[in-house]
């Protein structure tokens, strides 16, 4: 493969973009393409016949992975690209559609200025990254990883009843478990930030190093649904109140630990949930997500510490329960230090950070060198129809993907 | 009508409650008996037929109440007791029924001693006091009082969509507007404390001065919903945080104001309630109850500042609506003397106090001399299975009640 630089073509890789969108777009301009929906297939179909027009091998694995593979000098194993095609419900045009448009963009530049790659590449579509249709998210990248068990999976069921399985079937995307991704020689995933620090702090790239370690807890606190208006104060024990006292708490011990401790308490359910009565229950969620675990550790600690502080329970009972946790993911530092070369000889504004979401590329990491390149979301939003990415962004996004594989492909 | 002192038979009057208790009576002793349904049907015509057989006159008004009427000596406005039979769904065997029945025994008394009232005594039985079915609460006093317009009352439906008006006469007991309660010389209702008062303090009659006034606001705070993972702590908008520094600044002035004022956020809904997602809005009920207007006031000062407490809010914004608010309803100063006389006489330990909840006496009080007797209610329960109340502290409130209208009935 000769060594030249050559550059993505913006426009192309936005009306693709575009053409995408239509695939589920909705009034107000975002996306909804839920996994092995007709939207999909149709998304999935458009994908399949692009690449068969640029030569490019198509396989489909058990899980209803598509890999469009183009063809290397050499039989070695590939260098991977891509990324997933489904949404969550209202989700935008970028979140996951960009990194599988991206390979494509990426291979027809290559077609078109006739560089044949030394090793094959292959571009990849994750099934069910969203985990918004069936539970949990990045489904497919899960089995691959033996993170999770395929008979499990194919149990899940959508609001309607479908199984996995069944929407796998009926989508006409069930492959061969022989086409599973096995072996590459690197996975690279392009992918907006959906956070607002490139945009803040005006980096065109970002080159991701890890996928942050989190943990989620539940914590119940439980009092007494006492009548609102015949209980005297000092005789309540209203889980509302301990509860606020206990959120006060965790936060003021949480924000002294890391200024890059980011953590939340997104859900939260008051019962009865009566404007007369003294709630008896709550039950919140509390996740926090950092690199070090010794942060994570201090951050568990404080959580467990919860149901001891007496002072602050307004004569209720709080109950702590870890949900889940994982590590911090690391992507390996070659491939990174391969993104951060490509951005730094194309000039562009960068750089080196985390990801706070969970992507299909940290469970590839476990068996692939692999990385990932962010390109800023404005005001940081994603998941949501005013998802959005400047088109000159995307582009640089794109060629900062190309040169890193132009690279890769080389060795 | 002879002066003497008679006393009720305990051992009927907690059979009879008993009885009652059979008309929805549930798996852990508690009761369903919603206003209208087969439940109340068939406790309305058992009540009818204990009062016919008593000699009493029976007329049912427009809102389907019942008024069982003992003649007196001379034609004069009657002394009224009673309450109502309908109770909130999974509901105690007492609260309300108390009042009917406590209304029977004493008649039966009457009646077995041969004692005949100067005046009538009218046991009534109002529809849909615990708004359970039909919201409002308090609905036929409501309207009886021109609290409530009849023609929109009519129209208020349950979960099925059945309307108050259709269940009415479903239920076989649509009378006529002229049997309205119009004019008596007294009301007095009988009622479990539903509060820890009297337990706390070890007496067994509370004699209520007032129902306390009240306001209830809905405070709704709006922020972002970003990605959990992704947004630094700095560049959030999380309207659960902003929601939790409001309610300790509220918590903190109120608690300042006077140590009888109670307060309540029943209520709260969280979202989206996604443990992944800063939660944009939270709406909050904010309910509190005192006699003393100007304490309502000073609450009422503070609920509306809150949306000014820029360091609070976490960059979100806030708005607070009066939902609605009532003024103390105080009883008639004479039936309440009348009423401490009557538990002085008889030696029971008792205290003067006030109604946090509602009645329908409070609406009766607009147009009719009323007070109220209070027994206490064990742990302070109500609405709930296991409300309860001793069966000689039941006896102790009838005893109260004869005692009363025996005295009003002589007037």
């Amino acid at each position: 493969m000769q060594r030249q630089k050559v550059a993505v073509n913006g426009e192309r890789l936005k009306n693709t973009l575009e053409r995408f969108a239509d695939y589920g777009r909705t009034p107000n301009n975002g996306v909804t393409r839920l996994a092995l929906s007709e939207e999909d297939r149709l998304a999935r179909d458009y994908f399949c016949s692009c690449c068969r027009d640029l030569g490019m091998d198509i396989k489909i694995d058990d899980l209803g992975c598509i890999y469009a593979t183009l063809e290397g000098l050499e039989d070695k194993p590939p260098v991977v690209i891509g990324s997933h095609m489904d949404s969550v419900k209202k989700g935008g045009r970028f979140d996951g559609i960009l990194g599988v448009v991206a390979g494509l963009e990426l291979v027809r530049t290559l077609v078109e200025h006739n560089i044949k790659p030394k090793v094959p590449i292959t571009i990849v579509n994750f099934t069910n990254e969203e985990g918004a249709r069936f539970e949990p998210s990045m489904m497919a990248s899960g089995i691959l990883s033996g993170k999770f068990q395929k008979d499990v999976m194919m149990k899940k069921t959508d609001v309607d009843g479908v199984t996995f399985e069944q929407a796998l079937q009926s989508c006409g995307y069930e492959g061969d478990t022989s086409n599973r991704l096995t072996e590459a020689s690197a996975f690279v995933e392009l992918h907006i930030e959906q956070g607002p620090i490139l945009e803040r702090e005006a980096k065109s790239i970002g080159v991701v190093e890890c996928v942050l370690g989190m943990v989620c807890y539940e914590i119940e606190v439980t009092g007494e649904s006492d009548h609102a208006g015949t209980t005297p104060m000092d005789m309540r024990k209203d889980a509302l109140f301990a509860t606020n006292n206990l959120i006060a708490e965790a936060r003021h011990e949480l924000g002294r630990l890391d200024s890059n401790l980011v953590y939340t308490m997104g859900r939260m359910n008051v019962l009865p949930n009566i404007h007369t009565v003294i709630p008896n229950k709550v039950i919140f969620s509390l996740e926090a997500r950092h690199t070090d675990e010794d942060v994570i550790a201090s951050v568990e600690k404080i959580i467990q510490s919860l149901p001891d502080q007496a002072e602050l329970l307004e004569g209720c009972e709080v109950r702590v329960t870890k949900l889940w946790g994982r590590d911090t993911v690391w992507f390996d530092k070659t491939v990174c230090d391969e993104v951060e070369e490509s951005v730094r000889s194309l000039g562009y504004s960068y750089k080196r950070m985390v990801s706070g979401a969970g992507h299909d590329a940290q469970f590839l990491a476990t068996y692939i060198p692999t990385a990932m390149i962010f390109i800023p979301s404005v005001n940081g939003k994603s998941h949501c129809e005013e998802e959005f990415t400047p088109w000159e962004e995307c582009e640089k996004g794109v060629n900062v993907l190309l040169e890193t594989v132009i690279k890769l492909a080389q060795k």
